[in-house]
Formats: structure tokens, sequence, C-alpha cells
């Protein structure tokens, strides 16, 4: 392990309610780590996994953080390399918290530092986007983006992949918990419903563009009225148990907003200060704990910095 | 007219591609003013248009300015004032730039301005839009708000009249021409499908996301981009002959983006400098000019100061 390479990348939150498949934003914690290090024989290869209960595959092509890797070498021209990888899982996965993508993110990264990084971080964005595929069988970049690069993330166009970190302004504050319920991902994209109303479209439209004026402005009101779903979360609320009473257990807290992380069961509250957001947590976690339902609770900052080198 | 006001308010164009019922910008010219001077008799009186020919009301209650000015007075509390107004219509009116809420806008700063100014300028909005709501019959403030405050402004919600200015980088100009051929505000809305795809609405919210994170940067690039109009135009496109054509015109002159004004027949491009949006306004009239088709051509920098006392 002389010379291995140690990358975290961060858990993040997609959607955040008025931006579905374009909006998301990364946690402090918690995250994947991968160990990248030079190996005798030829190739990559994933010689380690913890964390993730034996449900994790070796295979590269099944893999997040292997395909991502893979395409990555593929592209710069050293698929001989030797190379093996250890991925170590700090997260769950199911959460709707990005672990895919977090391993994703920290395989590319950790392959092109301990190449000498032959690209420029943002330059390793569309590889982790393919790995994230495998996971999740869309070629979307809400979790993954953030992830690799943290701040709060607008992706234009995920074909694209234009993708632009917006102000955060500062105390931007989040809680976010985990109930242990299974959600699908797959699952929740088959439940939506292929149409929207028109005036549904102007409504959510309205709230995506206050949410991004409030945070351009540090206009934390603008972005309380903001973050109202009017799409998305009246369609998937139903996936996660006692939804309805944590939201209103956060807002009676004082959260700016609270809604489904991604595809969920995670449920996420963006408050303007880290009391509120450890009231607003405290609060959602009483609400599983009452209903003994086992959860986790993450509080966090905006991590500005996305995947780092340890 | 001793204590008389004169005031000026400009055309507008909504929706701006990318901000179906939300987004309005002001342009410097055209666009309508009115005066208002007490006279002995009580009450609101319209005692001159011109520029309408003869197509516009003077009762107060079928007038966009009259009505507009009444709802201000009544709200004030000086329905027994004697005030006469005058109109006088310096822009076209069914041409998609926000003729009616000008005529709306400059009503309720007239009569405000004439009586000491009780309110706000920004007060006068809710006003302003019950004018407008006389010719167009819908609540919004799509042309109103940046008519009456300048800018380019959103419209959160227009039920709230949630209404912000947002970041206009300099060097954004704007060639508008208006074809005169009739498009009934009315059937343009009328022939919206009420449904949109939820694919269409992804896109959608991310150019215009794009949009505004292109205004606040000062991201021309990102602007083009983002001026991609996936639910509107492809359905209004039809109602004005060769639309593609004066589009195509605009976008090769190098415009940012093209799209119609409001619900047209009025076609607006932005550009990110007065030179572009020259060439670009010269093409679009070629095309109009070609099909015999009168055509009148404004070009103007984002007006940050709306409604004016002259």
């Amino acid at each position: 392990m002389g010379s291995g390479i140690k990358v975290f990348a961060p858990a993040s939150v997609a959607n955040v309610a008025v931006g579905y498949d374009i909006l998301g934003f990364a946690l402090e914690k918690p995250g994947d780590e991968i160990i990248a290090s030079f190996k005798d024989s030829p190739g990559l290869e994933i010689t380690k996994i913890t964390g993730a209960g034996g449900k994790l595959p070796y295979e590269l092509d099944r893999n997040t953080a292997g395909f991502a890797a893979k395409k990555l070498l593929e592209h710069i021209g050293e698929t001989d390399r030797g190379i093996a990888m250890e991925i170590h899982k700090k997260m769950p996965f199911g959460s709707g918290l990005g672990s895919s993508a977090a391993s994703a993110a920290a395989g590319v990264m950790a392959v092109n530092e301990l190449l000498g990084r032959p690209l420029e971080k943002s330059q390793l964005l569309p590889f982790a986007v393919l790995g994230e595929q495998i996971a999740d069988g869309a070629y979307h970049a809400d979790n993954v983006a953030p992830s690799l690069l943290g701040g709060i993330v607008l992706i234009r166009s995920n074909t694209d992949l234009d993708v632009h970190r917006l102000h955060v302004p500062k105390g931007l504050y989040v809680a976010v918990i985990y109930p242990e319920v299974e959600v699908l991902t797959r699952e929740a994209r088959s439940i939506l419903s292929k149409q929207v109303d028109l005036d549904q479209l102007i409504r959510q439209s309205g709230n995506l563009a206050g949410f991004i004026v409030g945070l351009y402005n540090a206009d934390f009101d603008l972005i309380r009225r903001s973050l109202e779903d009017v799409v998305i979360e009246p369609q998937r609320a139903r996936l996660i148990p006692h939804f309805y009473e944590v939201k209103e257990a956060a807002l009676n807290a004082g959260a700016l907003g609270c809604s489904i992380s991604g595809a969920g069961p995670s449920i996420f509250a963006l408050c303007d200060n880290t009391l509120t957001a450890e009231a607003a947590g405290k609060n959602m976690q009483e609400v599983f704990d009452r209903q003994k339902i086992k959860n986790q609770l993450f509080l966090s900052a905006i991590n500005q910095e996305g995947a780092v080198l340890l």
C-alpha cells in the first residue's frame, strides 16, 4: 500500500424537491472510501469490499466503482495497468442517498489520482455517470455530480452533462433521516405518471426558479416558499411510511423545506442554521422511533468539496 | 393640465422561451403613455384615448388602465376624487408585447403619482394585474410586473404575486419583431395541451434553471444552450406564419435564443450585444418583408426602470 491512494466520496441528495433529475447536493457525511493501489498483474481488479454485507459484486461490469474506473482507464489507454481497488462502503445503500453514485465517484477519483491525475476532476464526471448507470439504469448525474464535485449542482442536461455549481448561501444546513425500509429506485421511477398537468409545470417551474434565485440572493424566505414539490412528492410519498408526519415534524421545527431524498426512503430537511437542523432532525427521528422503525440521522452542511483524497 | 402627471410604461416580453407564465422582461420601447389630472366633477373618468383606432372602451370596468386605477382608488379610499385619465396608445395591441399590461401599469402609476404617491411602486402591482385581467382573462403578472417594475422578472407564484427581479448581465440586448398578423391570446392559450410529458418537464426545468444561472453568472453560452422551449413553442409556432424561418434567421445572426413573445405573434431574439441584435433584427425583418407581411422591428436593452414619470 505504499503507492496506495485513498479517496472519500460523499452521499448526496438528488431532486431537492423542485429539481427532479436536475438538482442535487452533497452531504459532508456519510460516504464511501475507495483505496486504489498498483499491483503486479495487469488490469483492474476489485480485491476487497467491506461494509456491503456481501451484496456488491466483484465483477467490474456489475460494480459501479469498478465499471466507472474501467471506462476511465479505457479512455486514457491504461487498461493494462495493474490496479487493485478496495471498496469500503460506509453508508447505507438503497437509502436514496446516492450510495452507488458515491462509489462511482470515489472509484474514478482514486484511479485518476493513482495515475498522477491525467484528467481534471470535472473531466471524470462522464465515467462516474457510466458507473452509476450500472446501478440505476438511467444516465443521469443528479447524485454523481454533487458527490464528485461538491456543492449544490444543477444538471441542465443529463444527456450533455451540462453541469453547474450554484451559489450556496452561508448557513444552509441539512438534516437527513434514513428510515430502514426498502424503496426500490426502479419502482419509485415506474410509479411516476408519464404526464404532468400544465398547471403543475407552471407551479413547479416557479418554485424551481424561486429556489435558485433564493440561493443566489441568500433569500431564505424565498427558499422556504419555493421548496414545495407539486409533481413528484405527491406520487412517491406513499412509498415511505409516515412521510407526511415526518415532514410536518421537520417544518414544525423551522426547516425551510422537507422532501424525499432522491427516490427515497431518506427524507431531507433544509434549514438556515445548525440549531434548526438539529431540532428538525430530532423531530423527524422521533416519528420513526415512535413507530419502531429503525433509522439513521445525518446532520451536515452542504459539502463544497465533493470527492477528496484522504 | 397644470396638475397633470404623465407616465410611460413599456412593452414587455412574457414567457421568455423557458418560463411560461413565470418570466417576463421589459423593453425600452415601445410603450404607452397615460396622463392623469384632477378635474372638478367627482370620480375617475377616461376622457381621451388616442392611438387605439377606436378599439378601446372608455368604460372603466372594460378598460385595463381604467379598471386598474379604479381598484387602486378603492383600496386607498379615494373613489370620490375627480380624476381625468388620457390614454395614449403608442404601441400595437394584439402583438404579444403586453400592450394591455403597459396601459394597466401606466394607469396605476399615473394615478398614484397624481395623489402624491400614497403607495410604493411595488405595491401597485396587484391593481395593475387586476387591470390586465380585464383584457387577458387570467390573473397573471408576467407582462404587468416587468412593465411596472422593469428588468427581467420572475413571478414565482401568480396567485401570491411573489415577484423577483433577476440579475441582468451587461450586454443583454433584444430584437423584437411584430408581424402584423392576428393571434388571439385566448386562442393561443386554448390550443395548449393541458398535459405535458414528464420528460419535457425535466428538459424545460433544466433549461429554465440554466437560463437563470446564466443570468446570475453572466454566462452567455449557458443562456444560449438554455433558451430552448420544448413545451409551448412547438404548440404555438403554427399560429405565426414563417415562425421557424424567422427563428433560424435570428440564430444565424448569432442570437442567444429566439422564441415567441407572450402569446405571439411577436418574436423576440435575445443577444449578447447590440450589433448582434441589429443583425438578428434585420434578418428577421427580411423574412417577413420577403413574404410581404407588414412588420415592426424594435431594438432594445432590458429596461431596468419599468413605468416612469415623464
